[in-house]
């Protein structure tokens, strides 16, 4: 049997490979791999990754994925005894760190529908003895829950530490970064997974102040990113140009494909990442499941919150058009 | 200030460069890092490994370095409520897992001077709802703590689970991998990052019975091995005679730097791995920070049973050379 190629439209991955350079510094320092890390490998990379974040080094840590910078966030609240609580619907990863941690989640939803900050329930349930988990733009909902000074200030008052995940920071434009100079109760997490193509690569950094930079590294293994993600990274940033492209190009690709979802008269928010989240008629599942036998892969939920949405990757031209088509006879067969 | 070359003997990694083909196979991936993981990569992978190991798939379980597979276990070990305990002096890098996991850890002390295992303590301290970790061979005593069925059986049969970390079995060509098929209470964990000479791609993985394995693979995250780290693993697995070169040189150094050892009349036990156990007449810190001062590292602890020793990585022939010749001064001032 011959197996269907699947077009994957179902974990936000970049549509678009990575920069050239990437292939290039992994390749420099391959003859090394006998070595568990590479002294001037990681300080090249420090230096540029605190330039491309406009802070100083001391503000910036690296993990093998923006899930290990959670992950260290989480062993720190735990070691710290504050209670962890998440916007809900947000991003599904998170159950599973917090499940393998052994913590306890809470969860304050968004308002329902059009998934915005709940402002009266965030000041409830505020405390200092919790820690909020917030992606910015927010996941699988797809718009920015907040773009304003006045909110996060509003949360970082509210509660004792307030993590912003800013996945697709590179997308949306906005960040809270600046202020980690300011507060020492904000970790913003990023990742190279998304805008810079390097998904495979598995490296993410943490934004916090000197002295929670400090906490969330003692909270990670040493040596535990691999070299060669270290030069891909490396390569990624020194291509900065390369990466406003891909974003750029995924942006215009967007909200071409959020018409043609619009022009089939399904709902999706305006988004800020990329990908898009659609309100289907029926359980996302079902759609999702008539996607993959249309070799189309798509994320539906469980969640009763959003179990009428699919969640989408904007992928290349051809692949959106075939997943509109194939949503279209899809939905005309309900 | 020019800086002064060092030579590394500090944390055992291999003297010798990757194989060639290790270059090749994460060249070959490397286009499509935008992707979380390659299906084919990981099939091969697996397949590969799971022929090395000598057991069918479901057996194996891949993790970003043998650290994250122990993370795995001590998150299991936590979530079915067992007390996790250790041999000691053993692998200090678990101490830190363990704080990062807030869980507790016990010890059960090896005989003092020769570091083997002390039957009576550990019959002892067994018990059901206890979990041991114990190298084999061990570190940083390089020696086989056991090479008998007879010992593993009774480690089986005293406590609820038993985790043998064999990081340096293709340098004691013993292991306990066979006996997974068997029981149910077995880990076995293993490196790529000693004879593998990959220590850079951090990939490690775990031997169980498939239930357990299963277990282990719900406690680390979904994609959390680069795909040029497992590109790199698949390289190194395709050339086991290159590996087996580099083990074979490495115990021919190993045994002459021992030699020389003791003919400074210093005590190093038999190794079975590619590090010697020296034992020190001060301090090993202090020797440690003399040999530093003369651009060798090495490793001291100030564990108080093994204060006075240092663990050294066999080298390439000059660097063993340079080593003895600077721990030689040092005696002399003495």
């Amino acid at each position: 049997m011959v197996e269907l190629e699947q077009v994957r439209m179902h974990l936000n991955e970049s549509a678009f490979e990575p920069s050239r350079l990437v292939a290039e510094y992994v390749a420099k320092y391959i003859s090394k791999l006998n070595l568990y890390s590479i002294e001037e490998l990681e300080r090249e990379f420090t230096r540029k990754l605190s330039s491309y974040v406009g802070l100083p080094e001391e503000y910036v840590s690296t993990f093998p994925s923006s899930t290990e910078a959670l992950n260290a966030a989480i062993r720190y609240i735990r070691s710290r005894g504050l209670r962890l609580v998440t916007v809900w619907p947000s991003f599904h990863g998170l159950l599973d760190q917090v499940r393998m941690e052994g913590v306890d989640i809470g969860f304050i939803q968004l308002t329902p529908e059009n998934f915005e900050l709940d402002l009266v329930k965030l000041a409830r349930e505020g405390s200092p003895d919790k820690a909020l988990y917030l992606p910015n733009p927010n996941n699988p909902t797809s718009n920015l829950l907040f773009n304003d000074k006045d909110t996060l200030e509003f949360l970082l008052r509210r509660f004792g530490l307030v993590i912003v995940d800013e996945a697709y920071y590179e997308f949306s434009g906005y960040t809270v970064a600046d202020f980690v100079r300011e507060v020492d109760n904000l970790i913003v997490v990023r990742t190279f997974s998304k805008a810079f193509s390097i998904a495979g690569a598995r490296v993410g950094y943490a934004i916090a102040s000197q002295e929670l930079t400090q906490r969330l590294m003692e909270n990670t293994p040493m040596f535990s990113i691999a070299t060669p993600s270290l030069a891909a990274a490396l390569g990624a940033l020194e291509d900065i140009d390369y990466m406003k492209k891909v974003v750029e190009k995924t942006i215009k690709l967007r909200d071409d494909l959020r018409k043609e979802v619009l022009g089939l008269g399904l709902y999706a928010p305006v988004s800020k990442t990329n990908f898009l989240f659609i309100k289907t008629p029926i359980p996302g599942r079902y759609i999702a499941k008539q996607l993959a036998q249309r070799g189309i892969r798509v994320r539906g939920y469980d969640f009763e919150e959003i179990r009428n949405y699919v969640r989408v990757s904007v992928s290349r031209k051809e692949n959106n058009l075939a997943f509109i088509n194939a949503l279209s006879d899809i939905l005309k067969t309900l």
